[in-house]
């Protein structure tokens, strides 16, 4: 156990709420001293921080599903970090943690939002990847959402992403063959390395022309589900040629997150009563239950070589945070992106 | 027994697919001869047809979700007949059947696609309403599509039509709130008359300020379940006050059935992420399973008036046929659309 009188931090504030694709003037990184940890609190030194595509919601002050951050308050974000300070036998000092207290270096954290990692032999990356809130979030489309099953054709957008790499995985091991839409040539070569049956750019012609294209070589007629993290165009594309019972799971409308203006939606949902399809929306916090199940499932799948994880580490520290968001909203990060803090920033706790 | 030579009948034919709203020149009212009915068929003295949204699609030729009508041939819709001519025992002449081979006023049909009514004590038009195709769509869709429970708020579109009006009295029977949309002022009584909550005419402004001023005035800040016949503003318009974990059952989409080119969906899909909802297409092909449990519900609440028939009979005979259609297509029926066809045309098989 370690006192101290605070340490100096930095972190993200947020001082204007983004219109349209976010501007460096929306956000400030900031030194501050974080202060002595309460009774219930612990003093956390962070490892690695997330960016999550929710926090463009929470950036943009409208109600969406997430509560808006606060204009000159620091932005949240998962965060995998070390208790450096704790009173709390349960939470000793070394614990690794999860906490939703990021976006900078060093944070005091409510001992009743801090998650021991129960897999604390992986990696601490793969906390915020294939076991955090991306990984979880395939798994659940997949599996509550989608019902993914041997044999199904299943389409995915954004299949470099951080859900997407990990749906285009979880459904072939499901039996399914999968065909995969990324933003550039690399994309489609790395999905096709992590099983990918076909994959395409989507700059490269209408979604619904590379669509149909890709399922004819493949040989198929029809798509038992799509798993939806863009909207839009890929959205009316895989109504198109859905077949009966066709399970589309929404995840994410990335393509509209940097809209100023309501972009028209998919002219033919009509087609949802013809092929008697389903679509749904989901999200992650209506799921928790499955919390231990999933991550065992994964833990297994990552320690037996089964499911590859995929990053991009945006370097400098804390600094990095805002390109690393920036990259994940313009699709130039590949995978989860993440921001390693440790050593690249100043402001260190004690020693412990 | 009777054995014929077959007799005089009147039918429509198809003459023309239509593009948009269908035109006159596209079908021709024709006299023919019945002929024989073959060992496996009956000789069917036709009482009262049925019009049907999905005779729309079945005329334009494209793949929907059931086979397009063929030029030149007879344009089938759901029937209630008596059996004039038979020789199978189990189908003796004067039983009262349900087939699909109607706009005639006599009709040769297979054994096998003859009906006889479990409960022919009800009316015949009931047969083709509450207890037919319309009422047992909307009977699919409240118990399980959107799985209307006590308590849900329900907002239904087209409700004065044939199956909207049967949802807002089962709707209201499983003890939920009712908020129907229809399209004059007499059908908002009308629909009030059945348990509405509360119902407006969507040609009086647009149809998001219209439900949103009517929830208001109930005291309601969210939709549980929204019952679509119709697409379009509609759907848009309730998406935007959808609850979490609303369910919208999409059961037509009268509003684009006559549109030449395809009408752009709505823009607020990703509400459907925020509020975890889920949309879902669905065609009775699906239910046959549930066909006796429905009757058996259907036909009790008939017999002790807890649910009312609506329907509009158009006149002239098998003549009266294409302006129920129309007039169903372009809302100006209420209700089950009905053609009484004994006794208004030429042609009777002998005496039965």
């Amino acid at each position: 156990m370690n006192r101290t009188a605070g340490v100096t931090a930095h972190q993200w504030i947020l001082r204007a709420r983004p219109h349209g694709r976010p501007q460096d003037s929306d956000v400030e990184l900031v030194e501050t001293t974080t202060g002595v940890p309460a009774v219930d609190e612990v003093g956390v030194e962070n490892l690695v921080m997330s960016v999550e595509p929710y926090m463009r919601g929470r950036m943009g002050g409208e109600a969406t599903y997430a509560e808006p951050y606060e204009l000159g308050e620091p932005m949240r974000a998962p965060t995998v970090g070390r208790i450096a300070e704790s009173t709390d036998p349960e939470l000793p000092v070394g614990t690794l943690v999860l906490h939703d207290h990021g976006w900078r270096t060093h944070s005091l954290v409510p001992t009743a939002e801090c998650t021991p990692l129960r897999h604390d032999d992986l990696p601490a990356v793969t906390h915020l990847g294939l076991l955090g809130i991306p990984g979880m979030t395939a798994w659940i489309g997949v599996e509550r959402i989608a019902r993914v099953v041997a044999g199904d054709v299943v389409f995915v957008s954004s299949a470099a992403g951080a859900v997407g790499s990990t749906v285009v995985q979880l459904a072939k091991l499901r039996g399914a063959m999968v065909i995969a839409s990324v933003g550039s040539p690399e994309k489609v070569e790395l999905v096709k390395s992590l099983g990918a049956d076909a994959a395409f750019d989507y700059h490269d012609g209408p979604v619904k022309d590379l669509l149909r294209t890709t399922m004819a070589d493949l040989g198929v007629s029809g798509l038992d589900v799509y798993f939806d993290n863009v909207g839009g165009e890929h959205l009316e594309a895989a109504i198109r040629v859905i077949n009966d019972h066709a399970r589309i799971a929404l995840c994410g409308m990335i393509s509209i997150y940097n809209s100023a203006v309501p972009q028209p939606g998919p002219s033919n949902l009509i087609k949802l009563i013809w092929r008697r399809a389903r679509m749904e929306g989901f999200l992650l916090g209506d799921h928790l239950d499955a919390r231990d199940e999933f991550e065992d499932e994964m833990a297994g799948l990552l320690r037996s070589g089964r499911i590859r994880p995929v990053h991009t580490e945006f370097p400098g520290g804390v600094a990095g945070a805002w390109d690393a968001f920036l990259g994940m909203l313009d699709g130039t990060a590949t995978g989860k992106a993440v921001v390693p803090i440790h050593g690249h920033t100043g402001g260190r706790f004690p020693a412990i």
